[in-house]
Parts: structure tokens; C-alpha cells; sequence
């Protein structure tokens, strides 16, 4: 490679090619001049990329195909400027209707996040961000994986992943993410709790270090209304699972606090007491962060070998193809890769 | 009565004695001034408020006895100026210690409650304010009730009683409540949708109708992660549960829309098209009111006959007579019974 080593090379999977994905792919791609060490790579098709652009004026970068992408590891740079579209050839972009998706806009959706993981674990990209996906279209597509985190972890061989929402306003790492309520109580093991809490530590250690100089103060929500009152409103799963997590991480020397009544945990006066939350399922997490946190939340997979980051927003295929997305969250999520690498 | 139409006269039971509840309702107390309106009758034990305000230096109001109150009925009236402390008789003030709950505390909170409940349903009092009550000490005293709303059901012989939190931020109906976070997916019924969304809509017909002109918009959030993406991520509770509840108040001219992802339900720009929150559980709708909310957040019954409001906070037995407690919930609640009335 011939690229200087202080430039961060930053790949961004475009996500459901129906939804709102590419149009903000593009958004980020003409606001490259925020990121002045950043080179962006986007990972999606031609000429998909290309009706969009024009439909909503935006200007299309310089594509490249999948093998002149390989042809790299021969010592090309294959970048072609600051902004560079990979066309993997997974798509055949004239079936595609902006808002509809199909099991074969879940496919290459996929296929795209295996591009983009693939070429940051071979070190042609420094992190990767991954835009919007579709979670019905690739269960259409006979993709089993119930989201980017789950997918990520087979890809690198990682064992031990959580998925972090971070803003400004709060970090919270999930115990548990993409299944049904009914399940959380029966599924979330001590475990699950003790290596969320251990790897939100890790993650927020270099920041708390350089802005406090302190250890994080990790604070551990209860799963049952007001953390289950010793089993008047519980099975006593604060008890029996979370609390012996707690144990065995402050005997790790970690600096952890629960299980709080969920409900007071995100009180204005503990946000100040908490360098990030541990919480036990998906909504627990994600109704603090995004009622306080407007359009800067951004989701973090923590526990992986690369660094991968990504918009905390769905498809939103209502209003796809139409120049009505807002890149923010997109924008806040190659801050935080760039950050991160 | 010899008491003027015009004046308010508002109960308090003061909560479990060992907890902030005397405290708070000393310091309500102490604030009359506030409410010019109103009569105050704090409900519970003159000699342990008695201990308490000099503890915290607070002023002791005039008592009169449950004898003497029952003597009203024959229309005397028993107010002792803006404030009167009811005495009843159920608890032995010298036994009880600041910050520690026991079985007699517990009942002593409860018959207070029965008190309140019962003068306001007989007409002596206006409306009443809850205090905080310790539910464990309910439970060792051999009482079975969650929560003041279902004894408040019993009481009032209401068969569709919902718990309303509210504050200038949002307002959220629970159709679900005191119970473990494994048995919400499968106790929670298309009926308890339903009266949540007619409760809501009902509660805030009149403030909408003022402020807007126009009827009050409810939104009601999905129980499973992104609403369980129609099977992905749920057991379809979404479908079968909670649509045919909100075509059921659709068919009645209600203003709703739903089930929505529970993590988008409560971001700013989704906020400000809703009047009232309907949630499937506790901690859904009571993380993002007390995140907003600070501590001006009041918990309504509704469906009751009378007008009952609540402190949204526990006892705080680490703080108890310790004259820390904050009186904002306290004094939130008291308005808004001022204002339901």
C-alpha cells in the first residue's frame, strides 16, 4: 500500500440498497472535507449508487470494481481520491424500487458486510461503519443472522461481542439484543451480564483515563420494575444472575454499581455518576439513549478485532431515495470509527 | 361541610413512617402557601410526624384524631386551619426507626391509605395524595396488594384501573405493571391495551381540548425490540395483541397510532406528536419519563372514581428523616390533584 500511514481508511457498507443506505453513503462521501485524515470507501454497487445520486443531486464518487479492489494487495492503491465506491457485482440494480425490499436487496446487503469485514480483518481498511440493513429482507434471503453484531462475531471468530449505543448523553452496552421479550428473562445468563460489564470498561477505559484519570464507573441496571424488590416483582434474577456478574467483576478490580431500578438508573443526577450503563435488554438501552440522545447515538460492536461502528437507525423505507435522510447519525459513526482506530 | 365550594380539600397519606414520606408531607405542609386553594389533611400516626419535624426542623401542624374526623360527618368541620394532621391510631410511633421498614410500618402505610381512600370516596376529602409506601413491608405485613393502584381498584370497586405517569414532558399509561419482566409478554392482553389507550385518551381529552383544540393523540409502543419486525424478533404480539387493540379505539374515534419500535417512540420529533404514551410495561414508559421528567413527574390512577396522584419515587430509607428529601414530586403530585379535581 502506498497510502500514509496517518490516513484512516474507513470503509462504509451502504446497507439495504432499497432503504435510505446509499443516498446516506453519498451524504457522508460529498462531506469528506470534515474528515481531513479520512479516505472512505464505499461498499455497495455502481449503479445503484448512481440512480441515487441522481435523484437526489448528489455528486457520484469514483468507482472501482471488486477485483481492481483485490488487485491492491499487489501493492496498487486503489483508491481513487478521497472518496472511492467499491462495486462488488452482488446487485443487479434495475430490479431495485426505492422502499421495497426484497430478499435480493437482503442479499447484497449482506454480501456487503462480508466485503467490508473481510478487507478490514486483511488490514485494506481500518475500520468499517455499516450502514442501515433490512432484518426481514435478509431472513427473505435465507440469512439466519438477526443483525450486523451476530454476523460479526462469526465473521472474525469473536466469541464474546456486545453491542454499545454511545452519544454524548450516555453509553449503554446490551446483555441481550435482538430477541423477543418474552425470552430476555430466561435467556440473560450471569455471563452475559459480566462480560458486558467488562467489555463497556474496556471500552471506555482510554477515555475516562484521558478525561478524568479515572477508572469508568460502570453502572448495572436491574431487569425486573424497581430491579424486582427481592422477588416481590421478580424471579429473583438480579440475585441470581446479575448480582454474582457484579461480584466477579469488582473483583476484577472493576469500579460497577447495580443492579439499579431500571427506572431511576437513568435519572439526570446518576447520568452524572456513570460512565456507562450495562442493560439487560435491547429497549432498556436504546429508549434512554435515543430520548436523550436526538440524532448522535451511534452503535459500537465491542469485543471484535477490527473496529466497526454504525448508524443507530433503521431503513426507513418510507422515505427512502428521496433526499429527506438526515446523514447525522452517519456522520457521528465515522467520527467514533475514526476515533476508534 | 362547612367548608367553602371553592376550597380544595386534599388528603396525603404520608407513606411508610420509616421512609422520606413524613418528611415530604411536612415539608407540603410547610408550603401551603403555594396552594391557596387547598386544605391539606396529612393522614397518618401526630406523635412520629411529630418526631420527624423536630428532627428535621420542620413546623408540626394541628392534629385532630380519627374520632374527631369521623365527627365531621355530623357537620362539624374538622379542619384546624390550612393544615391538619389526622392521627389514626394505627401505628406506635416509639417503635419505629428512621430508614428501617418493618411488618408494622407496613401496615400503619396501608391502613393510611384505606383512610384516605375512604374519606374521599365518602366526600370529606377532594381528592388524595399518595406518599411513598416500602411494597416489602406491605408483603411481610401479610398484605398482597403490588401497589396503591390495584388496593385502590379494590377499594373503589374500579374493575379498569390504569397507572398514568406524567409530567410537562410526557405522559405514559401502563398497560402492564407491578409484575416480573418474564410474565409481561405473556399476561399482557389486547384488553389491557385497549383500556390503556381509552384511559390515556380519556385523561388527557380536557388539557388537549384547551390547549389544542383537538382531541388527544396517543402513541402506543411495541412490546419487542424495532416492534418485533412481524415475527423476527418476537412471538408476534405486536400482531395478535396489540393492532387489534388499537383498531378497537381506531373503530371509537380515537386518535392512535401504533405499535411503534419502542426505541424510536421517544425521540423529540415523536414526542411532540404525542399527547399520551400508551406502554406495554413498566420500565418502557418509566425510563424515558424520569430520563426527561427531572423530578416534577407525577403517577395518576385512572379509572377510579376519585382523584388520586402519587410521588413517582420510592421511600428513600438511605435518606430518611434525615431532612436530604426533595418535596418536587410531592409538591408535582399536589398540583396536578389540584388540577384533576
Amino acid at each position: 500500500m502506498t497510502v500514509a500511514s496517518t490516513v484512516k481508511r474507513i470503509g462504509i457498507s451502504i446497507g439495504d440498497p432499497a432503504g435510505i443506505g446509499p443516498e446516506l453513503a453519498l451524504r457522508a462521501a460529498a462531506r469528506i472535507d470534515d474528515f481531513p485524515d479520512v479516505k472512505l470507501v464505499l461498499v455497495g454497487d455502481a449503479a445503484l449508487l448512481g440512480r441515487v445520486a441522481s435523484l437526489v443531486g448528489l455528486p457520484m464518487p469514483p468507482v472501482i470494481t471488486a477485483r481492481d479492489w483485490d488487485d491492491s494487495r499487489r501493492g496498487e492503491d486503489p483508491h481513487r481520491g478521497r472518496v472511492t465506491v467499491v462495486s462488488t457485482g452482488d446487485l443487479s440494480s434495475d430490479s431495485v424500487v426505492g422502499g421495497q425490499w426484497t430478499k435480493e436487496t437482503g442479499a447484497a446487503s449482506y454480501h456487503w458486510v462480508c466485503f467490508a469485514a473481510k478487507a478490514t480483518l486483511a488490514g485494506q481498511l481500518d475500520a468499517m461503519v455499516t450502514g442501515p440493513i433490512q432484518k426481514e429482507a435478509w431472513h427473505a434471503a435465507g440469512i439466519e443472522y438477526p443483525g450486523h453484531t451476530e454476523l460479526l462475531a462469526d465473521l472474525t471468530a469473536s466469541s464474546r461481542v456486545r453491542m454499545m449505543l454511545t452519544s454524548d448523553e450516555i453509553s449503554c452496552v446490551l446483555a441481550t439484543v435482538h430477541i423477543p421479550l418474552a425470552d430476555v428473562a430466561s435467556r440473560l445468563t450471569s455471563d452475559d451480564v459480566f462480560e458486558a460489564i467488562q467489555l463497556g470498561a474496556i471500552a471506555l477505559e482510554k477515555k475516562c483515563q484521558r478525561k478524568f484519570n479515572a477508572a469508568p464507573r460502570v453502572t448495572v441496571c436491574g431487569l425486573n420494575p424497581h430491579a424486582g424488590e427481592h422477588g416481590l416483582m421478580s424471579y429473583k434474577e438480579e440475585e441470581l444472575v446479575i448480582q454474582p456478574a457484579i461480584r466477579r467483576a469488582q473483583a476484577m478490580g472493576i469500579d460497577v454499581t447495580g443492579p439499579l431500578s431500571p427506572d431511576t438508573a437513568f435519572v439526570p443526577a446518576r447520568r452524572r455518576m456513570t460512565d456507562v450503563y450495562v442493560c439487560m435488554y435491547h429497549d432498556q438501552g436504546l429508549i434512554p439513549l435515543k430520548a436523550l440522545a436526538f440524532d448522535d447515538a451511534v452503535n459500537v460492536t465491542l469485543g471484535l478485532p477490527i473496529v466497526r461502528t454504525s448508524v443507530d437507525h433503521g431503513t426507513a423505507m418510507d422515505i427512502a431515495w428521496s433526499g429527506k435522510a438526515s446523514e447525522s447519525s452517519l456522520l457521528a459513526a465515522l467520527r467514533m470509527a475514526s476515533e476508534l482506530i
